[in-house]
């Protein structure tokens, strides 16, 4: 910590639900300000109570549809909430259809709801870090619910499901070899899954796969011999843009945290969250370190023409300016 | 650089195009052996001839089918080609339909053709790493032309696109959502703009709107005083899987280069280049030197639960660990 230390005022603002000093720690938090750290290191002791949850899955699966219906379920049985959106896609970041961002906005006003978009781009790693940061943001603030919104193509993103209690993953029907790519990576970290869409044809037979995909994992773990068969992961169908099976999804996700309550999976989750912050944290201080560092050689731009036209090469660089 | 160097046999051998020599590193290099770098560095003063083209685009936007149809195209015309797959998704990776990837394979056996795939995960900004690596191996190994394909999701593959001369961004007719995302970033990276499968509905209505896109970008940039229009992007309309107008992007990819070239944009593409290349090496160094700090201590187990019982905070201990 610097000799400033945390903005004391601003924590206490923070723990007393203020929104706007929440917001504004968040600013920070993605402008990468050492300040922001020191404020987040204040509030930590205070951010371990909110249940949060990922929201993932390829682009056009509903993703934001999804978060947008859970809301006022949430909200109904008294949950206050917080929405962090890092899918590049999302409505709530920049990229999206005006309609779809006045949508999400009717959440706005409600105070009980908080939704910050996040859309770093630039510093590899920003986004786990400044996704993490959010979260504990939100948790001081008493959201008790917190859901990411992330695509889930790119370690970045997928480290982002890291920090989640309960993973749901969106597919949708006739996604064809998107849903091999499911089947390849996103499905590991699904602890629920959600067939959206699911007035579309093909929405049984999208289910059916994917049960199938689930029961072979299960046998493949115990003909190897495995001690503990995969957790059950749930299928359920629904059209969130109608509201269908909405209900269902956030039976099925409260069924997964009880489970995971009950069988100690809790614990290591929190573990796992705990080691995806520390990592984030030390990567961020490196890279800062590193950018003090070429600052006090005067830059790159000599350097990498000498690596340009490949008179020195980068890995030597590289232990050079390590050394 | 280690008291061991460089394997003097294995560099000879890449130099001279001898394709088990070459596979052999890139799995060195995928793994993050400490020995990859070292043969990098030997190699990279000779691996600055490739033309570099990143072929990038959402899932399901038929990059491979797009790799796959430009190959034999440069192979007719006598280059030698060079294929990294960075796709999760791509059927030269581990998640596709097996159909697929038998077709692909029908290049293997034609000693001009080298393909490779990574899929790193778990080490945050690997993937660019280790792809930048795969790079200078096909380079030297006498490859002339190397196509990069990857998802363009995610921060770490879109600095793979970082790598290349010239960036191909392959778009689909209702994509719906999806054409919004290729709009909010995708599309800044792109130098030529490929509407596949254009046989299917809506590819006329695609094309207009990218154009529309491309149009009033280039009004922004007048209208903001800026001294210099945007470089020109060409959209083509193909169906790479009919084998429908893969010589007008071949033929606009040439137009792109010799373009680059006239206008000094390649040289600063190879600045850009180096630079992706030197970040990668230092993020890959400062990595393995913090796991050995890591391991010095006797790993992070005790600190983790600290941290997940929120006892400490991910900052403080962060900052103590870099001390």
């Amino acid at each position: 910590m610097s000799a400033a230390g945390p903005s004391a005022v601003r924590v206490a603002r923070i723990l007393a639900g203020d929104a706007r000093a929440g917001a504004a720690l968040m600013r920070d938090i993605d402008d990468g300000a050492v300040s922001a750290a020191e404020d987040l290191a204040a509030l930590y002791p205070h951010a371990g109570q909110a249940f949060v949850v990922g929201i993932t899955g390829p682009p056009g699966a509903g993703k934001s549809t999804v978060v947008d219906a859970l809301i006022p379920l949430l909200r109904a049985r008294g949950d206050q909430v917080g929405v962090v959106a890092v899918d590049p896609s999302s409505p709530f970041s920049g990229g999206a259809i005006l309609g779809d961002r006045i949508r999400m906005q009717r959440h706005a006003p409600d105070d009980g709801t908080f939704i910050r978009s996040l859309a770093t781009r630039g510093e590899l790693g920003g986004l786990s870090r400044a996704t993490a940061g959010v979260v504990n943001v939100l948790a001081a603030m008493g959201k008790g619910v917190i859901l990411i919104e992330t695509v889930g193509v790119g370690q970045d993103e997928i480290d982002v499901a890291a920090l989640a209690d309960t993973v749901v993953v969106i597919a949708v029907p006739g996604m064809g070899d998107d849903v091999q790519t499911l089947k390849a990576g996103i499905l590991e970290v699904a602890d629920v899954l959600a067939v959206n869409k699911a007035d579309r044809d093909g929405a049984q037979l999208t289910a059916r796969d994917l049960e199938a995909m689930l029961a072979l994992r299960a046998e493949v773990a115990r003909s190897a011999g495995a001690a503990v068969a995969p957790p059950p992961v749930e299928v359920i169908l629904m059209s969130a843009g109608r509201g269908d099976g909405v209900d269902e999804l956030l039976a099925a996700v409260d069924r997964h945290r009880h489970r995971q309550i009950a069988t100690g999976g809790f614990a290591a989750r929190r573990l796992r969250r705990a080691d995806a912050e520390l990592r984030a944290a030390l990567g961020h201080r490196l890279r800062v370190a590193l950018d003090q560092r070429l600052a006090a050689i005067g830059g790159l731009s000599a350097l990498l023409a000498d690596v340009a036209a490949r008179r020195v090469d980068p890995y030597s660089v590289a232990d050079a300016l390590l050394r």
